[in-house]
């Protein structure tokens, strides 16, 4: 045993080596051990190393191996008792052939393909909405009904922006509901945020722009994706009004500014008016571009939701709104909705070719949403997380008087704002507890101070069984 | 309008700076000519300049306008009348607002936007499957069973590779039909053969490969693509028994070879078993990758197709499969089987996203594969198909003597192979007669010298009402 641990040890080096620091090292040692265990090296039963002496051999600190055992002890990868130590847990995962001594884990963890892999008991990580509402009648029916009606060539290769039908009804859709200025021009149909963000970055990088602003918490695969492009990401500071977009002014050398104005992701706010403006007027004087991620615009539960900045500049702001939270991630249908003079280098990213998925599921939703199924699947989903955030707030008033919840009523999560310390604590306990849920740091952008414990509560997700017994268990890790 | 033909001449002359050389300033002339059309700058019924004229003024080829003019002939915008010149066509171009004097092409024409944009009256060009032939019925009764079947997990965010019941039913197919070494675990569902190569272009600049290998004869816009992320492409020559891989060995610094080993395209031959091992040898020996484009290969008329060259060697060998034939491109529907040390890199290249289009659609396709309705749609196809080309074969016999159809019996298309320094002549004829068709030499890889005029001809996208008139053209065209 001691040899084989000393030969993972290795193999798990060489995979930290690319990991780079911070998340990025701990989702590492999360693939290696993940690895390990499927590949059969780590058997079932197996007791791990302390977290001490595994982070020693390593190089690394502590807390990042104790945060991966945690977090893989909530996937259902090891288990962890008082006194006995983390182990391989017993569950059988199925043994993978791997050819030889090279082969590189056959799947690098994403946080979908973790989500795919493993359940914990309970899961409050947020980004997925509730996958049980999925319409799937409606959505058949509009299937039968643009397969019938779409004309032949809607199956060959198609324009690179995306359908024109759907970009039609969306023009029109994103003017009502979230006030975007959109023409069916400038709208360019895209596989979700992601692949929109990547286009961005393409084309950022082709008109020679080095820098980025980003908001001081976010998602680090948004981060890394423009990273990997070669782009610098320097972070606005964020306070009670919002992200301060006045900072931009004196950044030098920022071409564009990522931002989710209308639900700031994860902490919550809406951005403030000035600071709405602050942020066109410096794309206006610098000729920078604003990002608009509308990630979950249609989800507000107290007021309208605050229309899209892109309407008060159309030429300066790029918005990329997307079906992920309002139908299903698995659609992977986005939009991008792009100034006029910019459309053709987007299109140019995409490489001419239209890989935005099929024309069919386009068809589709371009039949769902022009039949108004679209809004009534959004007003019962409205309904459904309002009730959720509901009884989230009202669970964690009464069990943990210490603890905030934060934010504007909106989307498909909140922010618990914890006592000064409490926050690591929190999720390993919450880990221990079958509860998987992640902590407001690991949103935290690397340059700035963490000033505010917290977690990051996706309310979305628990089947409707589940939930109460969710809530319970959050109960139980949440500070008295 | 001599003032508003100086304008147009400079914003042609503006785009054309970016259009590099060759086949690419054709093709950003034709955009350039299409927006100035699209907008309104050229009017319905105006008389272009001759091509002498507007070759010298941009100070290019007067065979570059030449070809342009006759393309765009070919697909609706302009029309040449023997005495009156060559004019804006009078059917009405939707005029878009364009946002001012910075505005770029809303669509820089890629050849799929081009054919939804305008049709000719005879279309020959090749690349397209029968869209007419698209099964409907079936395929809505696939889906309606998936959508029925999906587990909810299924509407969120999946596993990169692509839906695991995907996967399995393709390798079992792959390995049926195609003699694919092919286990789930290395297979990655991708948006079609583009989205396929262009993550393996990412993996091999990441492996700091900077040569791949290409055939003599080629599609550009693989090129271009392996182009812009900074791959250098030296061409492997060509002769009757197929690509001389052969020539790899000599070939320093190249890193992988990108291949059509079944059925060359466009040449249409098939790659000569001692070929094929040179290949693999070459790929073991230097380790290389060998990437096979099986674009076609479920279409061979006269015999079994050969197996696929990954067969020969699971480890060096990336396949890349695709739908957008034997199916349809709307689909946007590839797979890669890719060496088990691979699967890693590749899925990262993906940014660990699924971002290959709806796991709705991968779980219909898997219905699709696994109910047995694709092996009947593709037996459909390939009587279908083996008739057009008989005709195609008997109709160039009977009218042409000197015109020769080379290839083997196989895919949607056939090269015509025309007597010396005729190419151009035939395709300009072609326009004229309204009957779009490509040379052979549109596909030669620059450093390649021109040693055979030829047409490529695309016999599976005309509908069955327009085939006979479609032949008729052709025969007008071809040399007695």
């Amino acid at each position: 045993m001691a040899e084989e641990w000393a030969t993972f040890g290795a193999d798990l080096h060489l995979d930290l080596s690319g990991a780079g620091r911070g998340p990025g090292l701990r989702a590492g040692l999360m693939d290696a051990l993940r690895e390990a265990v499927r590949s059969g090296r780590l058997a079932a039963g197996v007791r791990l190393p302390s977290s001490r002496s595994l982070a020693a051999d390593l190089g690394i600190a502590r807390n990042t191996v104790a945060d991966a055992y945690a977090e893989l002890v909530a996937e259902g990868w090891l288990t962890a008792r008082q006194g006995s130590g983390t182990r391989v847990a017993q569950r059988s995962v199925p043994r993978r052939p791997t050819s030889g001594a090279g082969a590189r884990p056959a799947t690098p963890a994403t946080p979908s393909a973790r989500r795919a892999r493993s359940r914990p008991a309970y899961d409050l990580k947020p980004g997925v909405p509730d996958l049980a509402s999925f319409p799937r009648a409606e959505w058949l029916k509009a299937s039968r009904r643009a397969l019938t009606a779409a004309p032949n060539e809607a199956f060959g290769y198609g324009d690179p922006r995306g359908r024109i039908e759907l970009r039609t009804v969306l023009a029109e859709y994103l003017a009502r509901a979230r006030g975007v200025y959109a023409r069916p021009e400038r709208i360019v149909i895209c596989s979700g945020f992601v692949h929109g963000l990547r286009l961005m970055a393409e084309v950022l990088r082709a008109r020679k722009v080095r820098e980025v602003a980003v908001e001081s918490y976010g998602l680090d695969v948004h981060w890394e994706l423009l990273t990997r492009v070669g782009l610098r990401l320097p972070a606005l500071p964020y306070d009670a009004l919002g992200t301060r977009t006045e900072g931009l002014a004196g950044m030098k050398g920022v071409g564009a500014v990522l931002m989710t104005a209308a639900h700031q992701f994860p902490r919550g706010g809406a951005l403030h008016p000035d600071r709405r403006v602050a942020a066109i007027d410096w794309a206006r004087s610098s000729g920078g571009l604003v990002l608009e991620d509308d990630y979950d615009g249609e989800f507000r539960y107290d007021r309208q939701p605050v229309g899209a900045l892109q309407g008060l500049d159309p030429e300066r702001v790029v918005y990329l709104g997307t079906a992920s939270k309002s139908l299903a991630p698995a659609l992977r249908l986005g939009w991008m909705v792009v100034p006029e003079g910019l459309v053709g280098e987007v299109v140019a990213a995409k490489g001419h070719v239209d890989w935005t998925g099929s024309a069919l599921d386009q068809l589709t939703f371009a039949e769902f949403l022009g039949s108004g199924a679209y809004d009534r699947h959004v007003r019962a989903m409205r309904l459904r997380y309002r009730r959720r955030r509901d009884e989230l707030v009202a669970a964690v008033a009464a069990q943990s008087p210490t603890t905030r919840v934060s934010g504007i009523a909106a989307g498909l999560h909140a922010v618990l704002e914890l006592p000064p310390g409490q926050e690591r604590e929190v999720v390993r306990s919450a880990a221990w507890q079958g509860l998987a849920v992640l902590g407001l740091d690991r949103f935290r952008h690397p340059s700035v101070p963490h000033t505010q414990d917290g977690l990051v509560v996706g309310y979305a997700t628990p089947p409707d069984s589940a939930w109460s017994g969710t809530l319970s268990a959050l109960g139980r890790v949440l500070p008295a």
